[in-house]
C-alpha cells in the first residue's frame, strides 16, 4: 500500500496525539515533526522520524503529502496556517469560533493561489459537533439545537483562574446540568440561560499565605468566564491536583429537538461524545481529515475547506464498495 | 427565491411525509404526485398540486427538478428507480441492506448513461446511521460499532405475524435492551448475541375461535424473525390496537466505543434518534437530500450516490458563509 506521508508542525498535546493516531492508520506514515523549539529538546515516540526546525520544512517538500498543523488558535495558526499552505496541503484544528470566517478567508486566498488545500477547524467543536448541527437542522428544519459541553476540562477557564493573584495552579471543569439535558432530550424546547445549562467546578492550588476568600470571590465574579454561572471553588494541594486532575477528559452533547408534519410529530436527534483524552480524540479527527485532504488534492481541489464541505467517504480507509456493503 | 421543483412518486406513508416536509422547506415546491392508483382515488394535502398517473411523468419533464421515489424496496424501487432515472434526478429510501450494492450498480449504470443523478438509500438506517458508523469508525479506527433499534414498530415483523393462521391483525415493537446499551455506553466492548441486544414485543388481534396458545408458539418459534429473541405476545382487541398502536414511532442508537494512544484512552461516540413518526422523519431526510441532488446535478454530477458520497453543506438551505459563521 502506498502510504500518505504526513508531517506534524507543533509538538504539544495535539501533536503527540496525531503521532499516536497515525500509528493506528495503516495507510499513513509520519515523515517528520517540525518545531520551533531546539529539535534536540523535543522527544517523540516514533523512532527513525526526524524532529526538525519549522524553518527547514521546505527542504522536505517532496517527501510530504499533508501537514497537520498542531499550533494554538490564538497566535500560532493565523500566521502559520497561510504560511505553510503556500507549499503544503494542511489540516488544522483552528477553534476560535468567532474568527473562523476570517481565518477561512485568509486560508482560502493562499490555497487558491498555491493550488494547495487547507482543511480548517477540524476536531469535535468545531468539527463533529458542527457536522451534527448541520445534519440535524437540515432534516428537522423546524426545531432548536442545543449544545452541552462536558464534563471536561476547559483550558481557557483554567488559565483565567491561574492569572489571579495568589493562585499557584488550577483546573476548571465545565459540567452540563443533567436536568437541562433531560428536559431537552424529552422533546421540550426550553429557553435556557448559561447558568441553567452548565456548572463550573474549579480546583485551585493557592500560594502559601494567599487569601482564599478573596481568590474564591474573584473567580466567582469574573465576568464572561464565571459570573453568569453557578461556580464551585475547592482548594486542594498541588499533589492532589497532579494526581487526580492530570487527565484531559471532555465531551458533550448536540441535541436537536424538532417536529414534522401537520400534527407536529416530535423527534429528537442526539450526538454525544465521552472522551478520556480530548487531545487524542481531536488528533484522531485531524488524521482522518488528512486522508480526505490527500484525496481531494489528488482530485485537483484547492483553497480552504471545512468539515462541512467534505464528503464522508473521503475519511475512510475502506473503498466506496466496502462502505456501501458494510455500513449502509 | 427560485424554488426546487419536486415530484413525489408513490403516495403512501413516506410520500405523505415528503409532501409535508416540502411545506417546511421554503426553497422547495411540490409540482406533482405520481401514482399507479386511479389519481382521483388519491387525496393529498396540497391544493393546486396535480395527482397524475406514473405513466404520464414524461409530460412534466421540463417542470420537475428532482423526483423523490417513495415506493417500497422489495418490488417497487428495483424496477422504478432505474426507469425514472432515465429522465429525472431521483432520491429514494431503498432499504434492503443486503441488496444495496446491486441496486447501486443498476442505478449507477442508468444515471451515467442518462446524465442524471440518483441518490439511493436515504433515510436513517440506511442513512443517518450509516453516516454515523462511517464517521465514528474513521475517527476511532480501533473500536467496535453497535447498533440498537427501537423502541419502534418493525413493519417486517408485524407482517410476519399477520401471515400466521388465526391472526387478524398484529404489531411488533423492537425494543433495545437497556442493560446492553448501558454496557456499550460505558466503554466496554462486549460481544452481544441478538437475544442480548433486543426484545420483541408483539400485540396480536386473534380471529374469533383461534387457538391462542398455538399462535403464541408459532410466533415465538418463527426462525429468523423471533426464534433468536426473547419475545412477548399479548393478545388485544382490534379497538385497542387501533387506539393504542396506530402511531409509527421508531429510533435507535449507533454507538462506537474505541481507544486511542499507547495507554488506551477510551472514547464513546453515540448517535441516537427518538422519532414519533418514522415515515415523516425518513421523508425529511429524503427532502434535504433532494436539495443536494439538485445542486450536484447543477454541478454536472451524475450516476448513483449515497449519503456517504455527499458533502454535508449541500443539504442546507444556508449559504456556506452562513454555515461557517453559525455552525462551526
Amino acid at each position: 500500500m502506498e502510504k500518505i506521508r504526513v508531517a506534524i508542525v507543533g509538538y504539544g498535546n495535539i501533536g503527540r496525539g496525531v503521532e499516536l493516531s497515525i500509528e493506528r492508520n495503516e495507510d499513513m506514515e509520519l515523515k517528520a515533526v517540525f518545531t520551533r523549539r531546539p529539535p534536540k529538546s523535543v522527544s517523540i515516540y516514533s523512532k527513525n522520524v526526524p524532529v526538525l526546525l519549522v524553518d527547514d520544512m521546505l527542504q522536505m517538500k517532496e517527501e510530504i503529502d499533508v501537514v497537520i498543523l498542531c499550533g494554538g488558535s490564538a497566535t500560532d495558526l493565523p500566521i502559520m496556517g497561510p504560511e505553510v499552505l503556500k507549499n503544503f496541503h494542511t489540516v488544522d484544528s483552528f477553534d476560535t469560533h468567532a474568527r473562523i470566517p476570517e481565518y477561512f478567508a485568509s486560508m482560502d486566498e493562499v490555497g487558491k493561489q498555491s493550488g494547495k488545500i487547507g482543511i480548517i477547524s477540524v476536531g469535535w467543536d468545531p468539527g463533529m459537533f458542527s457536522l451534527n448541527r448541520l445534519y440535524a437542522e437540515s432534516i428537522l428544519t423546524d426545531g432548536d439545537t442545543y449544545t452541552f459541553w462536558g464534563k471536561g476540562v476547559s483550558q481557557g477557564h483554567s488559565d483565567a483562574i491561574r492569572r489571579i493573584s495568589g493562585v499557584k495552579n488550577a483546573i476548571q471543569y465545565t459540567v452540563p446540568i443533567e436536568q437541562a439535558v433531560e428536559e431537552v432530550r424529552s422533546g421540550k424546547r426550553p429557553e435556557l440561560t448559561a447558568r441553567q445549562k452548565h456548572l463550573r467546578e474549579c480546583y485551585v492550588v493557592a500560594k502559601e499565605g494567599a487569601n482564599l476568600e478573596q481568590i474564591e470571590s474573584e473567580i466567582k465574579n469574573m465576568p464572561a468566564y464565571f459570573a453568569d454561572y453557578d461556580t464551585t471553588v475547592t482548594f486542594i494541594s498541588e499533589e492532589e491536583l497532579q494526581k487526580e486532575h492530570h487527565k484531559m477528559p471532555h465531551g458533550g452533547f448536540v441535541i436537536r429537538s424538532g417536529e414534522t408534519g401537520r400534527t407536529g410529530n416530535k423527534h429528537v436527534i442526539e450526538y454525544s461524545l465521552k472522551l478520556e483524552s480530548n487531545p487524542e480524540f481531536t488528533a484522531s479527527v485531524l488524521v482522518c481529515y488528512a486522508r480526505a485532504a490527500y484525496r481531494m488534492a489528488k482530485n485537483g481541489e484547492c483553497g480552504a475547506k471545512t468539515v462541512l464541505d467534505i464528503a464522508p467517504s473521503l475519511l475512510s480507509l475502506k473503498t466506496p464498495e466496502q462502505l456501501r456493503k458494510e455500513l449502509l
